[in-house]
This record gives C-alpha cells, sequence and structure tokens, in this order.
C-alpha cells in the first residue's frame, strides 16, 4: 500500500531549513518541511523569569512560545488572541518544544538571561511541533553563537544538538514522518525528540484509535533513529551555510 | 541507595480508590495514592459538544478537566478561576487523561452524549496525572454502569480498561512510580498508560536531566508493565465493593 | 409539618469537623455538615498585600478565597478556571467568609502577613457558606497556633472565635440549618455569623419570595443564636483532638 | 458628639430623584443622594435569559448591573473593562441590587422579558448601593408605565415599592444614612431594604470593627424604618413629576 | 434639502460645557452637545507609566481612556467590563483622544507624572469622540491650573488648545456636527482635531458608501474651521466661568 | 537632507508582492515592502456574523484581523494570545484594514458570506497598516476569482480597487512611504486609502510633534496620490501572474 504522497515508509518529506530570516532576532530561520512551514525566532533577554527571582533559583532559564496564524491550516481558526486565550493544543506544544530545548541548555550558564524561543506556523501539513523544535534549534543555537561573538554571553551553553520528528502506524504499516492525511488516519502516532548522539529526550505516543504493542513501539522508535540522523545533517547544513 | 520511602524499586505507594463518594454525579472516587489524592467524578451529559454538531460529526465525546485546590502541593499556588484561566500545566495534564480514557470508549456508541471526567487533587505527592488516569476510569466505568441501570445508555461502549503509572530513572536506578521527593530528582521522568492486556495507550518520556539511552526506557517501560497489572486489580476490586 | 430531613425546627444537620486533613498547609479542616462537605486550608504568607504597600498601610491583612469542584452539587457546572473567571455567587461568598475572619483578627499584629483562607466545596447540600466559615475558622485557629509554636508569629492576632449558620422561613415555619432542599422552598433565608460570647459578627437576610415581617426576623435571630452555640462547641472539640 | 455634615441622628442627607434623565431607555432616573450621584436606567427586552430556556423555566426575569466611573470616588480606580472583570465588590452590589428589586415583580407576568437595571456611580460618597436600589425602583416603575402605555406589556407585573438606606454605629451613637466620612468609621454598618408598607427585603449588617449586639442593631432597623419611609415619598414625588 | 435638526449646513448643536462637576477629580467638565453628553474628568497622578520606567525614557505621560455607560445609546449594550473587554470601537477612541491631548503638553515638564483623562458618555446621539476631546481638553486644562495652584506642577506644561468637530456629507451636501441620524445616512465622514490658532492636529476621514473626492474633503475641512473656532470659544467661556 | 534609505522625496521602497502563498485560503498574498513583510489571507464563510441576523439585517460582511508575531519588530513584544487580548494599537489597525476593503465590496452582493481578511506581519519596518491595505486586497481579489470560478459566488461583488500608503514630515520635508526610521522621527504621519481612480477612501493625519498646516497636508496628500497610483500598478501585476 503505498503512502499517499508516494513516499517510502521510511523516508522524510524534503526538509529544508533557511537561517536568518528574521533582520531583527538574535537567531531566526524558516523551516519548510514538506507544506509545513514553522518561522522559529530565539531571543535573549537580559534578565531571569520573576518566578526564578521569587524562589530565589540562581542561572536562567528557556522557554517557548507556539501559535498558528489563523488560516495555516486547512480550515481557518479563530486567531487566539481574540478568543482571549492560547488553546489547549499550543499550550501543549509550547510545553514540550520548552523541555525539549532545555535539555540541551546549561542554565546555569545562563545567569539573569532568559531565552525566548517562538515558533509561529504559517502553513501547516501535520508534524508541526516536530519542525517547531527542529527548527526551534536552529534558531537558539544561531542566537548562542552571535551572542558569544557579541559578547553577549560569555561561554556557550548548549550542551547538545537535539531534533524531532514524527513516526505513526498508518494502515498498521510503521511509517516515518506524518503528513496531515496520514495523520488523521493513524491508528497510533508518535513524536520523537533525539540528540545527534541518538539519546531519547522526549517521547510521546498515543494511541488514536486501537490501544498499540510495545513491539510496534519499538518499530517507531527504529524509523524516528533514522529520521533524526537525517535532520541533525539538515540543521548543520543550515547552520554552516 | 534505598528509596526515601524505602519502597523496593518495583513497588506501587499504597493506593486505595474508595468508589461512589459524590452523591451527585453518576460515577465517582476518591483515589489515595500515597499522599496523592484525587478526587475524580464522572458526568454524561445528554449532547454532543458544540463543535461535533458544527462539524457535522456523528456520535458522541469524551472530555476530561484537571485542577487543584489552591493548597493541594507544598506551596498554596494562585487559584485559577481568580488567575482568570488554567495554567499550562493543568492543561496538558487534563488532554491527556481525555486521550487516555477516550480510547478505551467506543464513541460511536455514544451519540449525542459527553462525557465529563473532572480530575481534582485534593493534595498532590506526586503522580496526580497518573492517579487522575486510574481513578477517572474508575469513574467512568461507575457512571457508564449507572447509566446502562438506568436505561440512559442502551449499549455498554466500554471497550476496555486503563490505567496509567509513572516511572524514573533516580541516581541511575530505574523505579517504579515516583513520589514528589524523588520526582523532583528524577533524570528521566516517565508516564505510562496501558490497558488490562498490557497495550499501550500513552507513553511520554522525558529526560528532566541528561538525555537517556534507549536501553534505559525498556527498563521503565517493564517497571511499568508490573505496576499497572496491580492497579488494574486495585481498579477491579473497588468496582466489586 | 415535618422538615424533609426529620429534624426538629431547632435541630442542626450532624456536623463533623476533622481537623489536619492536609500534610502541607498550615492550618486545615474538613467540614462534614451533613451532606455538606468543605475543605478548609489556611495559609500564612509573609508579606502584605501589594495594595497595603501601595497605600502606606501598616499590618497584616486575612483573604479567603471560595470554591467549587464542578460536580459538587446536583447538577455539574463549568469550571470557573476554564470560564475565565469566577462566578458572581462565589466573588460574594469568598468576601462574605474574609469579612467574617477578619473580625476575629487583630490585623496590626500581623505586620507583613497575610492569611489566606481557602474554601474547597467537594459537596453542597446547602448552606455551603456558612460551612466554610465554621471550618475556616477552625483552619485559621490550627495556623496560628502552629505559627506561634514555630515562632513564625510572636503574639497571638485572633481575638475571638466566630461560627455561621444559615435559618430560614419553610412553609411559614422559622427554622434552623437549612439543607438544599428547604433552602430552594424557603421564603425567606438568613445568614447569621457570630462570635462565641453572642455578638453578631454579620447578618445577612433575604426575602425569597414574599417580604418578611420584622418579627420573622427576629425569631430567625433566636436560633441562630442556639445553633451558633452548637457549633462553637463542634468547633472547640475539633480543636482539642 | 455631632454628625460631620451637622445632621441629626435619624436624618437622611438631602435626596432629590430627577426622572426621564436618558432620551433612550424606557425608564430612567438621576438620584442625587448628598454628594452620591447614580444614574438608573432600565431596559425591558423581549426575550428571557438563556439559563432559563435551558432550564426550561417560564416567566421572565430581572437583573441588574453597577459600575463606577473611573473618578467616582476620591481616588480613581482603574476602568473595569481595562482590568477585564468586574471587581468583587461591585459584583456583590448588583447581585444585592437585583435581588431586591425581583421581589417586587411577579416574574410570571414578564414571560420571555428581561429587565435590566443599570446604575452607574458617577460620584460616590458612601451610599452607593442603597441609592442604586432606591433610583432603580424609579426607573423600574417608568419603563413599566411606559411599556404598559405602550402595549409591550399587557399587565403590571410590579407588587410592591422597595427603598434601601444604610445605618451604622458611628462612635458608639447608632445613625441613619451614613456619608463616606462616617461610613469609614463605623464601627457597624448595616444596609436595609424594605417595602413601602414595612416589611422587610434585604437586612445586612456587618461588624466593621468590633462585633455588635443584638439590641444595637435592632437600633439600626428601627433607624432604617424612619428612613425608608421618607424615601418612598421621594420616589413618589419622582413619579408623580 | 433641510437638515432633520433644522439646522444650516455649517451651524453646530447648542454646546454647553459645564465645569467643575465632580468634587473629587482634579479637573472636571459636563459636556453637553446636543442630546451627546460625556463626563470628562483629568486625574494627575504623581507616577510616570511603567512602561517608560522599562524604557528609560524621562518625562510624563498623558492617556485617555472612553467608555460609555450601557444604555448611553437607543440600543442597550453589555457592559465591557462584563464582556471582559474594551470593545474596539472604544480602544480605537480612548487612543484618538490621548494623541490629540498629548500633543498640547509638553510631556518633558511632567517629569514622573501621568494625566490620565476619562471620557464616560452619559448619552449618545453622534460625536462622542469629538465631544470627549473637546471637553478633555477643559477637564485637563482645569486639572493643570488646580495643579499649578497647588504646587503640585511647577510650570504649566499646556502648549497649546485643542478642539475637535466632525464633518460630512449627507446627501451630497457637507455639513458641519453630524447628529445620530445624520451619522447613520452620511456617505463620507470625517473627523477634525485642530488648534485654537487653526492647526491640525488629527485629521480622519472615511468613506462610509462611496469614495470620496480629494476636493470634498476639502469642503469637510473649511466647515471644521469654522466649528472649531465657536468651539474654542465655548471652551474658554467655560474655563473663564 | 537625504533620508536614510537615499531615496528620492517621492520614491516608494521596492513593493513585492507574491500572490498564492497559501495552499489552504481562497487567496493569499506575501507583501514584502522593502523590510515590511506581511502574510495575508482571505476567507469566504458561508455565513454571515451573528450579529447581522440578530439585527436582521440582509447582505454579507467583511471583517478583518492584524496581528504581529512575537518579533516581527525590533523588540519582541509578548504574544498576544498569551496576554489574553488584542493590543490597542492592533484593534485600531484591525478596524481600519476592514473599513478601507468593505468600501470596495458591494456587500449585498455577499448574502450570508462572510469575507475575513487576515494580516499577520512577519517583520515590521514601518508601514504595517498599508502594507496590509494593500496586500488584503490582492488576497480578497484572489479570493472571490476562486469563488466565482468554483461557483460559491454568482456575481463578482468587488466594485473597485484599494491601495493604501504613509506620507509623513520628516525634518520638514514631506516624504512618501515611510520607513521605521523616519516613522520614529516623523512630525506628521499620516496615511491614506484610495482607490484606482483617485479617490479617497480613508485619510488619517496625525501630529507626532507640532501641529501641522493645512498646506503641508495637501502636500502629503500629492505625494499619496504618486505613491497609490505605483501601487495599484504592483497589485495588477501580481494578479496577472
Amino acid at each position: 500500500m503505498p503512502r499517499p504522497s508516494g513516499r517510502k515508509e521510511n523516508e522524510l518529506r524534503s526538509v529544508a531549513i533557511v537561517p536568518n530570516v528574521n533582520k531583527y532576532a538574535m537567531g531566526s530561520c524558516l523551516v519548510k518541511w514538506g507544506d509545513t512551514h514553522v518561522l522559529c525566532t530565539a531571543t535573549i533577554e537580559d534578565k531571569a523569569p520573576s518566578w526564578m527571582k521569587a524562589q530565589g533559583k540562581k542561572g536562567g532559564w528557556l522557554t517557548a512560545e507556539y501559535g498558528m496564524v489563523p488560516h495555516a491550516g486547512n480550515i481557518r481558526k479563530d486567531r487566539d488572541a481574540i478568543k482571549g486565550k492560547q488553546d489547549g493544543r499550543s499550550v501543549e506544544i509550547q510545553r514540550l518544544i520548552g523541555r525539549a530545548l532545555r535539555t540541551v541548555v546549561d542554565l546555569h550558564q545562563m545567569d539573569n538571561k532568559t531565552i525566548k524561543i517562538d515558533c509561529d506556523v504559517l502553513q501547516a501539513d501535520g508534524g508541526t511541533r516536530t519542525a517547531s523544535i527542529t527548527g526551534g534549534y536552529v534558531a537558539l543555537k544561531l542566537a548562542i553563537m552571535r551572542a558569544l561573538t557579541e559578547k553577549k554571553l560569555i561561554k556557550d551553553p548548549l550542551i547538545g544538538q537535539v531534533a524531532a520528528v514524527s513516526c505513526g502506524i498508518v494502515q498498521n504499516t510503521p511509517v516515518l514522518d506524518l503528513d496531515y492525511v496520514e495523520d488523521s488516519n493513524a491508528g497510533t502516532d508518535a513524536n520523537f525528540v533525539m540528540t545527534a548522539d541518538g539519546q531519547l529526550i522526549e517521547v510521546q505516543g498515543s494511541a488514536e484509535g486501537a490501544p498499540f504493542a510495545v513491539e510496534e513501539f519499538q518499530k517507531l522508535l527504529a524509523l524516528a533513529q533514522k529520521g533524526i540522523a537525517e535532520l541533525i545533517e539538515k540543521q548543520n547544513a543550515a547552520l554552516k551555510s
């Protein structure tokens, strides 16, 4: 049974990461991952969050925010700012992005700094959260390199490289990198966040339909490992350009 | 290195599930899982959500809400209702509870019904989300049994049984069922939602400190399988009483 | 005409006050007043409210918050945190609880402290505001005793003891302590907050149906005096245990 | 000890009720009660509230809203609309106004109608809630008279007349109709809502400082009866003009 | 074709500006501009806005807020405070009022001060924004005069006088000062804010129906110049009284 | 005195309008106007707004929404969705966009349709509102052409073509199309919305510093006429591609 896109089971969509697309942000990139387009920017602010001060904590912080323009998806959604709050899905996704990127930053090296990663989805065709993490890393790395150059940071706080990809079971077949059509029909959907050296940072697997067996989950994990390795290369290519 | 509670590595805290604690709800229970206490109620409303009607979808829905009383944890937190919105963590947790329980309900058998699962944490000592899912299932089952008896439902929509538990790597040792002290010090924290027959419904693993290896994740999964089996028995005992 | 519960006209429901039910709060109790169950906690924070500082006021403050879990009553209500604001009734009740308890605290002895009383209704069968005040006093007393022991307070700021009860005119008969069924049918409903020595702190009487005569109000007051005396004893018993 | 205003203990401030001050509302008046100025309007809408429909209730409803312009009081307060919610005091007051006026309307005669009473305080010098109720009645009566004339109502739903006044104990002396200076210094503050024939509709007494004795409360009640009788006459004069 | 009000094409409605209507505000007036009634108050607070401090800006600020009582217009509108936010029109108008009045204040002379202009519409019959600016200036001037007298300001920061008027093209005829009936039927609607010496501060013209020619706009401008000159005199008369 | 960008006084920045950049929206374009980048989409929904139904109005409606990604400008701003409301500037701008585009749509031809124009600023360097109107027209035209092709609309409701540009007085010189640096230093700032045949739709001029003379305003108008003519050509080129 061929995939709707004609891709092989372990084949990523085409992924282009265009660095430095924003003239103001410390770091930025536009991720074009198939028809999913995410604008990622990284800002370094010269103060720690107020809750850290209130709790007497040392070091800095990294936080992420995620949003979609109203017609990013196939049906226009009302603007969160007008509804007066973020929808639950956005909240869940931005917490994931923040957790994933914090893992590769030594926050103790970031005293009195807050890094803010903004991921704004301009067009969504599945996999926006994994594109946000993968692009968020590039924006983060660019921002830190610039801050080191400009002496706004003395020591590099980055301690790892991170990318993310989704896998799923579609019509009983484990496949890599679901697009929207596949995602809508997947029995199981899993997101993997991994480091350049193949360690796990975050694993999230959900039965969308029937529960899944442990063996199936292992197959998804193997597919993810292959995909992450390719994404790490894409990131590196973007950072060199 | 002993656990702070003196438990063995694969030992759950004491778990008591007291059924029918609320005189109004269709189904309810109080989960006393160590010092974590969660009040779970299940309500069956005679209409589908408005978004289903708007999208022309058939069947019913199940949704969950999660909250904490202000002094559930060791530091009092401001009341969400006064801050004007749920915090991000609550949003993330209630989405997980809803997804987990929807997997064991055949929503096509629930035409024009909405089941609402409320999980209110009265005291928190780690593992509130897994206690909410485990207790939420009991409240759900009780509500459906009563609805069948009262002829508010004709056919039983339940197609599985679900429980949840956390595992983590604390001081390099994989352990089952983290309490708050362990959770605060865990290098890796994972939540597993599984069915009575050992299938996976949701897997969420996060590196809190360093990334973790695939093999470590396998060990956590094995611990979870043992814990889930015991929790399924606790649920059954509560349902029989 | 007997009361639905079979109680005598001047008879309280059974009232149990279980102290120290929360392992984290400075003071706490669970009030089981018939089928009305309210969890009360008292927190002492080491700063005065920001509005006191802004106005240059000395001393401390006591404030109360009131909430209900969604299915506390016989019909599930949407969670305030999701609606984005407290409902008007909750606002009105928590202002009453705060006023009542402030009257027995010498705020000048509380310099740079804020006491927060949280009253969370787990099950509601009428009289939640009077149960909240009555239990709120117990939580407050326990918190102050502990703060004195722990030297967080030097001098006891408590200058009185307070309890509250409702009375009403049901089918032309004045009765003590309305439960939900009676409250729904009461022509007049009144809440009395009084001290241990029989002084008034707050009186609120409302004609739910027809206006009421001054003489009727006097009868309700007499019933309240009897009920308050009994509640003061219940409080003292709970505090001794 | 003379009152700051030089008034006798049982003397009201000067009260002028100017009817029909708004060219659009069905009924309106401006209450000038000493330096307290409240604009009251009454609107009759041709539908019952949505919650009545949802609950299958017949008849109509009356609701009240209360607000202050930002500089109504001696210190400017931020605009509720900008803060994003009404303050708790406004919520409490508008619930009182609504309850008080509903008592003199036969809602069964108001099928599919909602009356909205708006009380906007232009200047506040104590007693805004009692001025709102007293003026709200006049706006309500004018609106109903006009609706009867215009055949928008067939039968008069008004079944009573209502006014309100505050009393308090200032420097151990019970006095009628506190202005702001007295209110700030009162040991006890009470609001009475009564009908033209001397029945009680709402009684609210609060110890601002020390608790008060039952006998003191009786004296306040007697003062209120005198004040209400005079206010009823003021209302009638305004309605005749 | 006569105007509905019988006015000449270049004739203002009757405009009365009653100064000092609020006993607490530093400056205040009630503008009665035909049937449009706006209460304007000016407050001088002893601190600069927090955003100025955050950006390290010197000097002071002037800001304006605009609101309507619910039944100001011919159909009652829900109270902004209850809806939880200002409507877009109010936001747009208050930004205009603030910009217009800031132009005649030398903010560098206002170090650590914030002037707040509140414009509350009690009755609306067209032209509420121009009435707010015209009355807002009077309240501002009165507040500054009093602050100079009371030595709260050392040097007069006012550097100009400002008034505002609307013009429009109604049935192909340019007319001055639209009331609500004309405004509803105008093809083009323009608001002009000008100084006492005939300079422009703000010009806003909108095609409500068909686009308009540059020549038409010139005619509206000429009408506005005449109207502004008369309004400046009304302001001066009010300030002298 | 040369302009910072080296442009002539009557010279636009380079303007590129890339059509059809969004795969889901009925119409879309990306406006690259110097360093100001705005993504515009147009959606046609098959229902009139609820307020039109409530007021019994026939025809359809067009509304616009405006937002910025957090780091669109030179300083990152907090996300509106997280602050819980749009900022006042966004509200003002989106109302302008909506008014401008409604003028060229015959809403009576749009029965039971709502057109939504979304303008999301990806990068801001001055002139975002005029870029939004100019690009919004292109997205609107594309959406209507597609709707006519797909028979979702029977008759073309477009009755004009509209573009917008800003002008200002910078160092006493009137110039066309201010970028951010010029805008920050402009004494007067004006926005003009005009049709393809040189009629005015909206004129907004503000004195940022000193008031301005009528003659200066005329010069800005002349510059705008030149700029608009060029922008109309850019729109036409984009629509032909």
